[in-house]
């Protein structure tokens, strides 16, 4: 999760989002939707899920700046049922679309229905979590879909890139103070191979290919090579499905046609996303659905643990904790981030503090 | 997929059908059920998913002759909205009762909502795949999860079972003639160990544990102790929420309670599973969809192959071109399934017959 953390820059979160939210703000992003698209981006450093925090706003920043993504787009329903909806994202930031996105799924099924919205012109949006843990807050069942921008893997038995990681999250609200969260990709996330790079590290060797084709441990190898999917032709089913479910369904770019524009940060994306809620108590009285729940994590924390293993967490638990540690003691950057991000800083006349010495 | 096929048993798809209707009605299942239920039974046999297919007929037998599954269930409807409903299967077998809960789903999105049936007091159902497709039949995607009744997998640090491999289906409609479908367990499906041990052969090691909580390539050895998540903490993750999702919105087993019966033929199990459908032509033009869908398998086909590779599948396509086959030649059963089957049709004055030479 955290690593290297001893040679890590601690920034404080208002300080980092004060910092994300004027520099959106100098490439026109509107105060509240700068707003808004930092909250999201700095929980996933707050969650540690490093990959996916402020480690992007270089990409964000180039983009936004190339006219490759709109800082003040009119979404706009185009499509629509009671229970469904098509959402044009006009190429803004993923974030906001994706808020926009699963507030309208979330108002669509508040009286009770199965809601789903998809999603087309949008651009990267983060976790996946953090959309379908909007729904868990509302005591209900949140699903999250999106297509990576970027292909880098292979159809089983091809060595030529035309699937993205692909992940999906499912999010459920629980007795405890945390909801349960499955955020996963079906590849080993691009973003830890960058983070690695960052840092310096080496990779496990069923992560990715180099440009070669063959497995490599080096991170700046694997960036330019493929990554492997998750249990083989399993992983290969799963990134297909969830590809398939955020582009088909909103007439958003799908493999080759991504990967014409990856790499132009002055083109539009057209990323497609997909949003779910099971509005829980058109199921079962809440109450006794938390008790349900509650009783699966206790059955589930309660098991033998292996050796050197303290606790059981449940998936979400520990991003969670981790969460309420960097709210108070600030979030670690690398320093390749916090250097990218103080460069950033420079030229549009905004500074970022570190948490100084003895804080 | 097939394995060792000069050894098996060659046996007509209409002969094995037949027989199973036979079995099942001699053990109170009326007639047209018996055929639904044989129906979903051997799709799985021709689809190639040996594990799920006749194999299973002596637990099916057992339970039934047990009466820890009914054969004549009052399947009724305990809570609807118009996009949801919560089914009881009133522990009917569960293809019947995964079918006709599909079919509820099917019904209500048939006006263009999402329909998401939840079910409690079933039985293990088969493939999951099943009936995801039957949602694709009809221009829809069909999602189809269900919570194993066999706990083998501990949450990710322990080294006691409290998961199951809880599989999840989802099958999109193309413009060939196959779906694309996604089925898969979170483990590897413990119906291959079965397979590996019945016809005596080693399983890889990242498979399984055996009961010391070692890993094993004896499948013998497996049976009797723990599978392993696929991708370590991400198959944790993906069969929790499956599960989640298969219990949590009607009422039906977790964990341990799942536990304390499954040995036990006499006893009911209560599986639940989910059933979900997305009505493509409310988000898309079906024609366009059908047109973009094209365009996605032949990018994914065309892509530069691996050394020996002739041909990049899609998710559920070697599964149809298997079916056609099989249709054709017989379905090969392993020596060891077919004297099973056998056994059971002399109990109940039934015959089996296989192809015979020069047929």
């Amino acid at each position: 999760m955290a690593g290297n953390e001893q040679a890590a820059v601690r920034v404080r979160e208002t300080e980092l989002k004060a910092f994300c939210v004027a520099v959106l703000q100098r490439l026109e992003v509107p105060a509240d939707e700068a707003r808004l698209v930092s909250e999201a981006l700095i929980e996933a450093d707050l969650r540690g899920v490093d990959s996916h925090g402020v480690i992007r706003m270089p990409m964000y920043v180039e983009r936004l700046g190339a006219g490759g993504t709109n800082p003040r787009p009119v979404i706009r329903i185009v499509k629509e049922t009671r229970t469904t909806a098509v959402l044009d994202g006009d190429n803004g930031l993923g974030h906001l679309v994706g808020v926009r996105a699963m507030e309208l799924a979330i108002a669509k099924a508040s009286e009770g229905d199965c809601a789903f919205v998809s999603v087309r012109n949008s651009n990267h949006f983060g976790t996946a979590a953090y959309f379908a843990e909007m729904a868990a807050r509302r005591q209900m069942i949140g699903l999250s879909f999106t297509i990576s921008g970027l292909l880098l893997m292979p159809p089983w038995g091809g060595v030529e890139a035309m699937l993205g990681n692909n992940p999906v999250a499912i999010a459920f609200p629980t007795d405890r103070e945390f909801p349960i969260v499955l955020d996963m990709a079906c590849t080993v996330a691009r973003g830890k191979i960058l983070v690695a790079s960052k840092k310096g590290t080496a990779i496990p060797a069923d992560w990715a290919t180099g440009p070669d084709g063959l497995p490599t441990t080096d991170p700046a190898e694997a960036l330019k090579g493929l990554l492997l999917p998750i249990a083989g032709p399993k992983g290969y089913a799963l990134a297909l499905a969830v590809g398939l479910l955020s582009s088909m369904l909103s007439d958003a770019r799908f493999g080759s046609e991504i990967g014409e524009t990856y790499f132009q940060a002055g083109t539009p994306q057209n990323v497609g996303h997909l949003f779910g809620v099971l509005p829980i108590s058109s199921f079962e009285d809440f109450a006794h659905y938390k008790q349900r729940i509650g009783k699966a994590i206790h059955d589930l924390k309660s098991v033998k643990k292996a050796q050197g293993v303290e606790e059981i967490y449940l998936p979400g638990e520990r991003e969670y904790l981790l969460l309420q540690e960097r709210r108070r003691m600030g979030i670690p950057l690398s320093p390749a981030v916090f250097e990218d991000l103080r460069q950033i800083g420079e030229r549009y006349g905004i500074e970022l503090a570190a948490i100084g010495n003895g804080n």
